[in-house]
């Protein structure tokens, strides 16, 4: 298949232990962002946990979303905002809560709130590692706040499993 | 219970956003090492993930053993071995492989294989952030890697699981 000739999708598995700085890393056409999987599910054949190492620029931030894993963050440098709806009762996320985040920080976000992490720091990078449970992720997103749950867009697969999802023999599985 | 009268745990769900500087900090009974538990089954009420913050001073090592879940390590500072011994179709470990790790890489142990992580550095702290899935961890400890799989001793609660688990009300349900 088209897999094994793609070095960005190991889904034979991965070395033992891998240079972070010679992983891929690439915006996936999202203004600001650099993103690494640095364990992954479609990419390396992890099945329970996920790990993301991402650099937001100044002003660069995440889409408005959902999703019901569990999602872990642990700030290794710069600062900017957690936006968090947690009002799950209502029809829509409403005006989020805004909590600052900050290096040697650890946030976490509720299963299935809507939120959205922005780098609000004008001056430095925010470098974000992200872990979440049962990967694939599956993300809904919203294009405001005031969108109705029931309408935000399931994207699948996510912007950096596109590619090897469209190879993965795992493919009929999911 | 005893358990509200711990803040080392936080059954009750945990601060959206915590500084780790101000987490506890503990070598739970364990030579020259700190641990911290930046994201916990027991002791946070998270259910899919574990995220632990752990220092090694020179010559700290873990046990040997192994786990059934997913563990990915990120070495934030210093250097250090990775022991893992991959036969799992004998009887025993037997001699491990030795591999390299240092600051900047990931590494990963495959599901129930037997393993060890040493601080072999002798002038710099070794520190890893370290993630699990199925939490809480159940680890079965070898006295050296020509015990047999099956003599390996369950330890659980895992160290710094314990406290927490004594008074935790999902005690029952484990
Ligand atoms: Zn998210
Ligand atoms: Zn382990």
């Amino acid at each position: 298949s088209a897999a094994s000739g793609d070095s960005h999708c190991a889904t034979n598995g991965v070395p033992i232990v891998r240079n972070i700085s010679e992983l891929d890393q690439d915006s996936y056409g999202r203004p600001g962002l650099s993103h690494i999987t640095i364990a992954g599910s479609i990419m390396h054949g992890f099945k329970e946990v996920e790990v993301w190492l991402q650099t937001f620029a100044p002003g660069a931030h995440t889409p408005i979303h959902r999703h019901s894993c569990e999602e872990i963050f642990v700030v290794m440098k710069g600062s900017g905002t957690l936006y968090l709806a947690s009002n799950s009762h209502k029809k829509y996320p409403g005006n989020p809560q805004e909590f600052p985040v900050f290096a040697n920080s650890t946030f976490h976000v509720p299963v299935n709130d809507a939120h959205q992490v922005w780098n609000t720091n004008g001056h430095e990078d925010l470098q974000l590692l992200v872990i979440i449970s049962r990967p694939p992720v599956k993300v809904f997103i919203y294009d405001d706040w005031n969108v109705p749950h029931t309408a935000a867009k399931l994207k699948f697969p996510y912007y950096w499993d596109e590619r090897c999802y469209q190879t993965s023999p795992t493919k009929d599985e999911l």
